[in-house]
């Protein structure tokens, strides 16, 4: 049978077993197993949402609202904007995903900075688009507007905070770049951490309803990250209505689960929640930070819920991940992505102690 | 800003206000509505999964095991396969998705009968692919091996037991149909509703395993029709390893939440729900039968969880359905599909007997 021929460039992924059942293998026990690899809340999810989740356990029979008249009508109010602003992704992942399908072919490219978010890259290859990238991983204004004069992508990304580096875009850098884009393409802004960001320094996040005046800017957000629903799979878009009525030509009926939009409706009038998880994170992230400073190693000051440590010569990302690994910790070795780094998600003041412990007895 | 071609061809679906807030509009209560209009398990889901679902809430944080290890061994051995033998989306319409951007572009077609699940048309659309029908909604063998040599689909949909007439094909027709179609030619065999059919008679029911040695048939399962799991988003595809191997280059990471992924776990290892809720079905369904013919119009004989009623010129499927709808009885009017007909999911024997009342009153 002959596929599509973008597959042809794709590779598979044959998932393994969990990494639980790895770890158990070398004999650690399932509650001495740290996970900082996903940036996943280490504050779980607020208790209101849980509640709100469990007690609804019993409709699981239900599909859910497929307008999400409620959830839109939530982030409406929280953003001052419409509900025919936003579409609802399973994650905005599933966002990305409607951008792609609806923008890319193999005669088309997207310009992306060096390391950033990898799921550009894969539904970009599922179109058979061309990859761009600039030769930074910070987005660099002057660099990304010359290379989208050079390659006309069909579609430029801006992560901001970026994902897997840390480091974040100033507002008034991307609305200059912006400005400097023609109407073809269409401009992400990737805003998953954007929560964080705001939170360290607002000149470092923008507003929803600010680029809703382009009509080739689409903002995108997330309840896995600091809302802590990452599990539940819920995301945004926001864009101006032409845009958002496009991409609902794509997206399936049904396409978050009912509990999830259960908890995304709860988990948006629980401000305080976020609120204490940002506070808590950034007393932990100082630690992160004074940690590198010890042992002499720099890092990338950070706007997210996770920090990237930059190695030089003496170390070894991939070795460091490995000897970690092996004793529990499990975070995220950047190798792949050509630099020498990690990207360990802030944990909870326990499970950042024993991250600590660990790394100080695989360094000596 | 210029959308792929394929997006010209698909309607916008606007979504509007949720059913319960249109009928609250007309003064009825929530708890007076009666919901028959989506083929939910009516008996709600395992309270075993129910159970599982309410002590995970607080994992919402946590992304889901991505290699689905424990889901995909629960399946493997429920159907006697290997676990490389599935692949699992969001409801088994993600695979439609999936099977649907792996093989169609505007050069090819899909085949389908004359009334079938929805999806069918609408992923192909997507992809810009020509639909093809057969004249009788009835999967004729016949009709269907003949337009296969007329239009050579590189799709074509067996929905058996199909969806929405009720109907299912006889295996030995299935068989005889596949062995009739070259392997350039997809054939998905969707079983949304099998255990209903296997339950009724074992004639019209097929077992996944037995499709494994064709390169070019998949079979689709759901955990929404009988494991009562319809707002969790949950299905599966089983196929050669070939095929799913390249299905698995379009799957998005974490295509099913935490929760999600605990019920489905929880649902195979509680196979008495399952019974219990088809005997209940098989039970009501016979009121279904008999209300029909004491008020004298016909209906499809059903292998599902709904029935369709047949109406003659005297009664119109879209005034009913309104009426109904104005009394908080909602149901599935058929017209949109070109027939004169109404489905109407087999409810609680409290909710049939609702639903038969307000019938007889419409009918007056």
């Amino acid at each position: 049978m002959e596929f599509n021929r973008a597959l042809e460039r794709i590779k598979v992924y044959e998932a393994g077993k969990p990494i639980e059942l790895v770890i158990r293998e070398f004999g650690i026990k399932r509650d001495e197993i740290v996970k900082l690899a996903s940036n996943e809340n280490p504050n779980g999810c607020s208790p209101r949402v849980a509640e709100a989740i469990a007690k609804s356990a019993n409709m699981a029979n239900l599909y859910p609202d497929d307008s999400f008249y409620e959830l839109k009508g939530g982030l409406a109010k929280r953003f001052n904007i419409e509900s025919s602003n936003i579409i609802i992704g399973a994650g905005s992942d599933q966002v990305l995903e409607f951008i792609s399908r609806a923008l890319l072919n193999e005669n088309t490219s997207v310009l992306m900075t060096k390391i950033t978010f990898a799921m550009y890259e894969i539904y970009a290859l599922q179109m058979g688009a061309e990859i761009i990238r600039t030769p930074n991983y910070r987005h660099i204004k002057e660099e990304i507007i010359d290379y989208y004069r050079r390659y006309n992508p069909k579609i430029l990304y801006l992560c901001t905070p970026n994902n897997p580096t840390g480091d974040a875009i100033e507002r008034d850098d991307i609305f200059e770049i912006i400005e400097n884009i023609d109407s073809n393409t269409l401009i992400v802004v990737d805003g998953a951490y954007m929560e964080y960001a705001e939170a360290k320094d607002r000149d470092y996040s923008i507003e929803p309803k600010d680029i809703l005046k382009y009509p080739n800017v689409i903002y995108l957000g997330t309840f896995s990250k600091a809302y802590g629903l990452g599990g539940m799979r819920v995301g945004y878009g926001i864009a101006n209505i032409n845009l958002i009525r496009e991409l609902h030509k794509l997206r399936p009926p049904f396409n978050i689960t009912t509990l999830s939009l259960i908890g995304a409706i709860e988990a948006l009038k629980d401000r305080e929640f976020v609120e204490k998880s940002i506070a808590l994170h950034q007393k932990e992230l100082k630690r992160y930070e004074e940690f590198a400073k010890e042992f002499g190693f720099s890092y990338i000051d950070s706007y997210t819920n996770f920090i990237t440590y930059l190695f030089n010569n003496t170390l070894n990302s991939t070795d460091i991940s490995d000897r970690l690994f092996r004793r529990g910790v499990i975070i995220r070795d950047l190798a792949s992505y050509g630099i020498n780094a990690i990207r360990v998600t802030v944990g909870t003041p326990e499970q950042n102690s024993i991250f600590f412990k660990n790394f100080k007895e695989v360094l000596n």
